[in-house]
């Protein structure tokens, strides 16, 4: 369970008492606000806080594009018209901010997107709580055999019991140890700053990580992909089903130009091309190396 | 008067209905949104949405920083102590969107500031507006003759109205050339993107602009000071009203900490060491140059 | 003639003398360094500095993966199989810095790309010079009748010549007064960040702009299209010319994968499955509106 | 040792073989090219590439000023007054690519500078060296009794030795079952992506990273600040070695307006002038709190 009850208390209390605003307000949001959606063993993804909806992107796509726009009748269809053809700024006017609990090696992923303000647990200042990931037996994979970023199969037998037994007894020595280093029980306690350097990569911490729509999205298409590894994978997709209910125009379109696009190289059109009328086309005559090959069918088939 | 009665109508509507949300609310930020500030001849500043209050700031510092914030015991007193440590990342929690409408050339100076999303009014689809700023006597400055950016003093008599003759009879002519460009009586009409070329730096255009609030200190702290531009430093202070009633803390901390505070070399740090202690120090004994000197002496006067 | 004779004089001195350094060399670049490549009427782009070449891509794409770069035997494919998986930071390892000069109106366009750095030409500090973009005969495009942002027919006859008349009467008149009001002859001479209002946004600026090598094809995918504004594009095809120098593995990746490339909707995928198994597929039955029926067809024409 | 003799190998080949190019040189910079300078136990930084000179910075701030950069009489001068009028721009032109070998731990604080680019080595495709950061005697600090994020004495006798004890046992015993966990002999073989999550927190990584120097400046001040932790301080102390070298003037500039210089409230500097009138002030009159008030006074004393 990754709250503890004083945890969900404090979120009961922020979603008891509604008040009046102004501002433009998604309904769909607000039924996630402040919720914690559980994400592996221990972590989490809420909403804390959000601004704008689907009639934010379309007011400020109309101040750019005026009069422009109006042929644009409804405003699903200009969505998906700035989305299809990357306009990217009225996406960018729509923020959200979340509280992410996750393992210390997703997190390594998931600030490569620097596009993001982000307010991480300091293990500088504080202790780190004894928490750590431990996968559940599905999502314990072998080394795939033919992709250096990929998984193969799953682990099973003793192998697998082995390697949930290491994991397990490293993440809990190491923590008895960062605790027997703090300690100040007739010492002087290592600085915590220090201390931490123990701590094994998949220990949880926690942020407030801050990003435009825009951002997100493209986010979301890396990470929520089937290529990504597994364990950000799952924080993505949570993500996408929050972000399904605040803007739910602006997320279809991503999902039908982005998540579900594909992007042909110019040799790819070529073949097409040839395909639909009617000729024959093999790697050998693609003009594609292997793997472009390979990639091609794959996309359409 | 920079708004078209459909416009006040559109604000008062926006006004008119508050809804529930569970979010963190500015009351001080509710009874400004989408009011229209008024700034030089036609120009506007308004908040179209905000995200966060003072303790959004606090809630992301103690996320970060954890029991590491415990010993300061309020609201008001972290945030200076983080504004004082320049510790940034709280402060951009807080996100805020406004819509301008200001001249081009003060346009042109405020889109510098890179960490921000801007939506603009675009010349290339629609046609822009017959409205030029057009400065106020006392604004009509002459060139500094001690500082290449500044300004000197107030123009006055025959050189002032022939000024204010040229920029009126320039811009309107520009507008009636515009116009005829584009027209379709009896001809095809030049393309919007070209005809645009013919106007003058004071025309006004509009856009949206979304920024975090470290992002929007900085532009402050730059764009409110002395030195900037009057037409940008307008401008700047409509908008630190509002945020003073947004983030009442955080603005009481930057105006002490980086509106008033002064940033002393080291040179200028062992000056006043010596001054402290008794010592006469002049610019020959001081080590710095003429100009470090003048704007030493000001920092102190 | 966009330089002048001292202008030539400096760019040749800086040509004469070859120095050694240890850094990675592209000599193909080397070739281009402070030339000035003429652009529009008095505009240029010239070549400042570079950092890196193809080679300095490879290199960063092996710390990064490491051992699991050695199944791409060479450079070139290692270079296509980043640009085709979206792997953007190996790019971001070589840099840019050109000299631009070029209309204001373009100028305004260019800024909206935000990843880069400038320093711009300051009308504030200094004074501009009488040079003013006017279109050649065969640029002077009438609005388009289908697109908003788009033109159309060449204007002629009494028209075009109308119109370039206006340009250049208009230019040459603010400019004078330009001049006039800045005067100091018997008046105090209005300050420079004034006077400027009065130009046209024909009106050349020049700047410094300093970018990556990711971010610039970001910036060249956009701007080198063909519904790109006429008059960024031929800027963008100049760079195109210096970039396919300096890294020619790289620029043949962007040239097919993004330049040529298509992104296809899953919708437009969707219909392309049922069309190579030999489906007749229209308009109505493809799921698509009438504009995205339309790209689709343009698309695979 | 943090080098391999390979690696040693293949800097000195680089070093080895100078090419003619027409860029900007910095002599003081090519004599660190490539040179691995030893940071902490394993670690290191080098200089792999750059772009600029001071007088890169200097060419900047004269195409943005123009002729309003003329009464500045030198390099020097200029640079200096660029620093001290926060003119950030000019120093962006400037750009350096650095390898890095260091902790993760102090690669989780370096990373939160988000304005840089980016290629670290890849736990996911490749497999990490048995490296761990285990600190001399006397970096063995307590933690802090009166400042959360401070260290405290240096650690001695027994605990001293139990802690590197547990440091050195942990990291060996953890990497062991990382290889375990790895290894095909008999079994799949865990997938790299999830067998890295054993490894703790002073294992090393590497990375190419590269950023302007205005940012690098930002980076240096938090980060060669005598509040920084240790780990990362030493590395931000041997990127200063090679800046100086560098960029002179700006270092130097640098050193007397950042590293050296000293930011006082408004408050401050109230009290500073009735100090400097004669006046004896104490906390309870200046007007700050406690903590202010004994920063105020380490600051001048």
């Amino acid at each position: 369970m990754p709250l503890t009850p004083e945890q969900q208390a404090e979120i009961d209390a922020q979603r008891a008492t509604p008040r009046p605003t102004l501002r433009a307000v998604s309904e769909g949001m607000e039924a996630h606000l402040y919720k914690a959606h559980e994400v592996l063993d221990h972590g989490f993804v809420r909403v804390i806080d959000y601004m704008g909806d689907d009639s934010a992107i379309v007011q400020a796509a109309r101040v750019s594009y005026g009069a422009g726009t109006k042929h644009v009748s409804n405003d699903e269809g200009l969505i998906r018209y700035l989305m299809r053809h990357w306009h990217s700024t009225p996406f960018e006017m729509c923020e959200i901010k979340l509280h992410v609990k996750l393992p210390v090696f997703v997190a390594r992923q998931w600030i490569r997107h620097r596009t993001a303000n982000v307010n991480e647990y300091s293990a500088r200042y504080s202790i780190l709580d004894r928490e750590f990931y431990i996968p559940q037996p599905d999502a314990l994979a072998a080394q795939s055999t033919v992709n250096n970023q990929g998984r193969g199969e799953v682990l099973t037998g003793a192998e697998a019991e082995r390697v949930l037994e290491i994991l397990k007894a490293d993440a809990g020595r190491s923590y008895d140890h960062y605790e027997e280093m703090l300690s100040q029980d007739g010492q002087q306690g290592l600085a915590r700053e220090l201390a931490r350097m123990n701590l094994p990569a998949n220990i949880y911490t926690q942020w407030y990580w801050k990003v435009d729509l825009h951002n997100l999205f493209h986010f979301l298409r890396l990470r929520a992909d089937s290529h990504a590894q597994y364990e950000i994978r799952v924080y993505a997709e949570a993500i996408c089903e929050m972000v399904k209910d605040w803007v739910p125009f602006a997320y279809a379109a991503f999902e039908d130009y982005r998540m579900g696009g594909v992007t042909l190289s110019s040799k790819a059109v070529d073949c097409l091309k040839r395909m639909l009328g009617g000729e024959e086309v093999t790697q050998e005559t693609s003009g594609m190396s292997k793997g472009e090959w390979r990639e091609f069918q794959a996309a359409l088939a």
